[in-house]
């Protein structure tokens, strides 16, 4: 049995079949038996979504005590119809579960511009809110219902000490199915029994979603619907976090770093028709941000990403990329390599292209993890991202989806 | 007979096959009679090929009277025997033309962290400097000396009044050979026998370019050696434009726009392994930079272009890349328009999705020349650009390009 949402103190959570998605459950619902210190991270995209815009509006005072999200319909670009069903979604899960409706965020993905079935949703939420469950199957449902395109459920689940008490982080995400989040929906919900400020909490989960739902996007490229929501009890009854210098929070802010990063490399590694999933790493840059940057624009790259579908050592394409980040680096200080972590090849030293075999290199290229890493010869700090390619099959699967 | 830059005054070129490509001409030679007021644009790439870096220093004082241009290498990350190689290519040019140093702008395309092939180079220039001539063939000749991957030579020529003055204008142009500039070298070089300050020049092809070749562009994104550059010989002799208020002056600029936007179409046109060609149009924006930014980032989008591709009219992404385009618009007083030139079909009114005819839309957009139109009804300005669709043809074709 795997430890998963139902593992943190005081959750449960279902996933259910109303009929919105064909085949797949649609309707998953995470409840708090307290409510909890909340955080969230929502897309930058100008069009916004029904949910989010009454997500953010709900999260504002730092409160949550569930989540009810659908799938199959995105309630986005669908206007007063759609934000009458974003607002009966949090209505009828707030009555009944006898809370505030403040206390409800609500998130949706699927198609966009189709009217919002708001009559099978509400009704879904009445028929399975006495479902909710601490049982195992239970967080396993929760995670297949909130998937659209993904081929699998994205769970991870982490137990830590934290100030000397026992802590359980479990979260669950979808992908966007495909590459970057601009390309459909990224969705993560994290439940954690730590007790911590709403303050702390808001700062730590912008932080860490820097870190790793953002490396695996475009910069400012989200979907109408994005959202990362963490939810943390206090029910593990250790002494509330309220300061970067208490004991423990470092750990926490590190188990939070490794969940996200551990829920966005498994949404890549289930980007729609991709054959490779590639790290890329700056070291040595003069500061994170710009690693960052370079690291977005490289892994973006359609060029770079068909060289590395062609198992081509194309590094051209990789330092034409880094030029177009918008930040300066020197080129003539930099080291290129390009291949899989085990095997790491020299292709620039100090901006100048090394030799190397080319056959050697096409036989690491074959393998499905590979590396790329910059190296700017100018500072101490680090960056690192995830992406894939661009294959042939991923034009095919996205030429054809509405129709 | 074509008329081309042979037919504007004071011009002769020439283009020729030095080997270093294996079968196709690869060094163009342009040469005006008279030094020209001269004005360019270059890559805001961060890496810079080393012709860049020359003729961006050579441009300085407003005057050229020669361009010459190799295709094979594009000269760049090629380090200091690079540099050398680009220094020889102008020297040798000055010299047998007699000419000064700082006349002379050089362009490179083709493969990245190849070293240069200097010698081929330069005896090509020595060779071929003395068949610089003003027939029609060596303009044609010219035209192709500048291509890689592109199927055509893209070549454009007018001829129009300046206060009563008959002036003719020509360019040639070279593609990506893929559908953005970030994946390949763009360069574009256009003679006319106006007389006109260097000054003024400046300003005016700046303008232009916005208008024409970075309309085809992700803004910022541009390879290592992108290049438009203009000269103008005076052979007309109509008395100098100094100013924006002199007579005939909104006809320069007109034409020097109309012959940038042919010469930029073509290049969509030729775009590898695409097989439709995208007319995006912003009307009634609060202002034109608004709507050429909401333009870019849809045109650049991977999911419009592969939905453009399978002849989805799926309008959701469409308003998603625009939510992405970092510029406020007010999504509900949008209107927007799918089809071609002759059936445009709304899809959106006020925000609102609208009922259309599913099969006659996937007729309609079987089409090769299509149109998205979108209005967003909060203002007087519009914006106009093109692109292309994306292929599993173009991703086959670029997984593959070095090996």
């Amino acid at each position: 049995m795997i430890k998963n949402l139902t593992n943190v103190r005081g959750i449960t959570c279902w996933g259910a079949h109303t009929g919105v998605k064909s085949m797949r459950r649609d309707l998953a619902l995470i409840y708090s038996e307290v409510p909890a210190s909340a955080a969230a991270t929502f897309t930058k995209n100008q069009v916004v979504a029904e949910p989010i815009k009454l997500s953010r509006k709900n999260i504002a005072n730092g409160k949550a005590q569930a989540i009810v999200i659908n799938a199959g319909n995105a309630n986005a670009c669908t206007g007063e119809q759609g934000r009458q069903g974003a607002e009966a979604m949090v209505k009828t899960t707030a009555e009944e579960l006898g809370i505030d409706e403040g206390l409800v965020l609500v998130a949706s993905t699927g198609l966009i511009g189709e009217p919002f079935p708001t009559d099978d949703v509400v009704d879904g939420i009445k028929e399975n809110i006495g479902k909710l469950s601490n049982k195992s199957n239970a967080g396993s449902f929760a995670a297949n219902a909130i998937l659209t395109t993904d081929t699998f459920a994205k769970e991870g689940f982490l137990e830590f000490d934290v100030d000397g008490i026992e802590v359980n982080m479990a979260g669950i995400a979808k992908g966007s199915g495909m590459i970057h989040p601009n390309m459909g929906t990224m969705l993560a919900f994290i439940v954690c029994d730590v007790a911590i400020s709403p303050k702390l909490l808001d700062k730590t989960v912008k932080a860490a979603v820097d870190k790793s739902f953002n490396m695996i996007t475009v910069d400012g490229d989200t979907s109408t619907n994005d959202m990362v929501a963490v939810l943390c009890n206090g029910m593990a009854k250790n002494p509330e976090l309220t300061s970067t210098k208490d004991p423990g929070y470092n750990t926490f802010k590190a188990k939070l770093e490794e969940i996200m990063i551990h829920l966005a490399q498994t949404i890549v590694s289930d980007g729609e028709g991709c054959s490779k999933f590639v790290r890329y790493e700056v070291v040595n840059a003069p500061d994170e941000v710009m690693g960052r940057k370079l690291i977005r624009e490289i892994s973006s790259s359609t060029l770079v990403k068909t060289a590395m579908f062609g198992r081509d050592p194309n590094w051209g394409r990789i330092m034409c990329a880094a030029g177009n980040a918008g930040v300066p680096f020197d080129f003539e200080k930099t080291d290129l390599y390009l291949g899989s972590d085990k095997e790491l090849v020299k292709m620039l030293e100090k901006g100048k292209p090394q030799d190397f075999d080319r056959n050697n290199m096409k036989r690491i290229l074959r393998q499905s993890q590979l590396h790329i890493k910059m190296d700017l010869n100018s500072g101490k700090h680090r960056a690192e991202g995830w992406g894939s390619d661009l294959t042939t099959d991923y034009v095919m699967f996205n030429s054809v989806y509405t129709t």
